[in-house]
């Protein structure tokens, strides 16, 4: 077994230690001769990695008591459905900042079933930009906004100032990379792909006033009131999912938590965005100030280039370096359990590129 | 690692030989050098999982070349909005033949978001028994069913008879145990966690009718129009679930397919429901005629009997076999990987129980 230097974009890479208490739990769970994949949702077993998964999310994102955590499926694309069926009513409005398809997308999806509006996009730029500031349009419910941008390399580096308008922040990429007051937020929701584990599971936390605006009459699984209600439970989870989840936060307090992911992640992002910025070969997507630390979105001075790029990295064992289509160019996915090792291998192609195309 | 006899109702168990090669995928898919969970759902290399996945389960079920097979996440229960968000319209209305509690689910989503009525209910007698005949309202676009009933163990012997009315069919406990005609059914959808493989994966065959009949301007993730048009990656899948359930359809195409799964599962059933007559100690809870081949449900003469089979049972290394709560008792699950030697097991510790107690 030899494991390459992994840069997707998600599913992404995993602590190879997460690989291995998964491979080991896979036949015989904890001893008690069932298969991790193999026991019962409603066991002992399975509940106290269930709890456990909760508490330490709760830890390491200092998750207010009175706030409710579930491990949902159906990804981010789904919470777009359910964030405005549950939080709004017939006439509410939701604003959004669009910094990406991501976020247009859940834009779509709140005028679908209620209204919604851009109080800022950056689709001119091709979302190279963040803004500094924002103004709600002034007759929303709540305001939708995308923490980091996994296609474009942008990122938030502050949660937007939006008066005591509650925030519900999609942070499918950057969960758990650097601290975030979860108290200004009525919704955080996080598919587990990029910075939580394997795809299929989907962590939200709820404040109590998104819980109380909740609607009512509706699809149990879209129900926040409800799922909460059943602790998720409402039918069966994706119990691989969650433990893995589980065994990654862990990975991530044994680390020492978010002080020493925001660390590495700097360290990491910084050699990156150092190296492109070095001479005026590499060109980075993103503007100044909005520069990602989980993604970075670069270029070669051609497309030919970019293409030749991807194809000797993939010869020499960095993967997933091709640029999303909607950008082009290439893309280094860095998140918590990117190696710095990884980077350092990355930076040094780069600059054997470099020398030889340059 | 010492694997016990596992009986669960779901998540089951699944073929040792699946779970290794999950094992080994985990930190290198096919010598890739990235790990299972850790490439991304539009690779090569998952797209290849993927599209076997599908030709599986069509040539296991000869699945007509004009249907559709998706894998969704969020189980039967998402189905039960879905089916009816997709096929009915307003003013339209569905037929459900209730044989349990999750039909009766499905019974209340159709009329939450249109209309439906129970043709047939067997609550009454706390779902004992499958109707031998039944008929349509006249006024339904579809008729619902669910082939077994995991709770009460009881299962249809045949595709009921509606003439030209379009079924809809929950498989979720019994997909792949046996011949079923898709042809005669509009939709037929399975949580993989019984027959199938781990939770968080849900197989959705769609006739041609049903994607005629789909409404238009759904949420992407419910619109069963829209997720074909994707193939199932309108977001990220649940990439492990689906590389399991490839490898379980491999499992039984190994085995011989439907036809020697068919004969494996009478012959493990038969075992069990002749233990359970052989004397008046037992007492089965599906009417004869009616009874499952994957889930046997029955109690012993007592209450506090039961309790002491299960304790002594997990003691021996026999687990999960504590009847669901509604229906009280036993129950052993019994599903295409429950190895013939943990029903043989069962038979023989039933009858040490009953010489024992009775």
């Amino acid at each position: 077994m030899s494991r390459v230097h992994n840069f997707s974009a998600g599913p992404a890479v995993l602590p190879l230690s997460v690989v291995e208490q998964i491979q080991a739990a896979l036949p015989d769970f904890q001893g008690c001769g069932l298969g991790l994949m193999e026991i019962s949702h409603r066991s002992a077993a399975f509940d106290g990695v269930h709890r456990m998964a909760e508490t330490r999310l709760r830890r390491i994102l200092s998750v207010p008591d009175d706030y409710k955590v579930l491990f949902l499926q159906g990804g981010a694309s789904l919470q777009f459905h359910m964030v405005p069926l549950n939080l709004l009513t017939p006439g509410e409005s939701a604003d959004f900042i669009v910094t990406g398809i991501w976020t247009k997308k859940a834009l779509v999806e709140a005028r679908r079933s209620h209204a919604g509006q851009a109080i800022w996009s950056g689709e001119e730029g091709n979302y190279r930009r963040i803004p500094e500031t924002v103004t709600p349009s002034g007759n929303a419910t709540y305001l939708h906004y995308t923490t980091n941008n996994t296609i474009y390399g942008t990122q938030f580096k502050a949660t937007p100032e939006a008066g005591a308008l509650p925030l519900v922040a999609d942070m499918s990429s950057d969960i758990c990379s650097r601290p975030v007051d979860i108290a200004r937020h009525a919704v955080v929701f996080a598919g587990a792909q990029k910075n939580l584990g394997p795809s299929g599971v989907t962590a939200v936390i709820l404040s109590p006033w998104a819980l109380e605006k909740a609607a009512g009459d509706l699809n149990p699984m879209l129900d926040y009131r409800l799922q909460v209600e059943k602790r998720g439970l409402f039918n069966t989870p994706n119990t691989l999912g969650i433990f893995a989840l589980e065994r990654v936060l862990a990975w991530v307090e044994d680390q020492g938590g978010l002080t020493a992911t925001t660390e590495q992640n700097l360290s990491k992002a910084n050699a990156l965005y150092t190296q492109i910025d070095r001479t005026g070969f590499w060109t980075g997507h993103a503007a100044e100030g909005c520069r990602s630390d989980m993604n970075v979105a670069f270029r070669s001075p051609s497309a030919d280039l970019d293409a030749a790029f991807v194809a000797q990295a993939n010869a020499a064992g960095l993967m997933g370096l091709k640029g999303h289509r909607s950008v082009g160019g290439l893309r280094a996915s860095i998140y918590n359990a990117c190696p710095p090792g990884s980077v350092d291998a990355l930076v040094s192609f780069m600059a054997d590129f470099e020398a030889k195309n340059g």
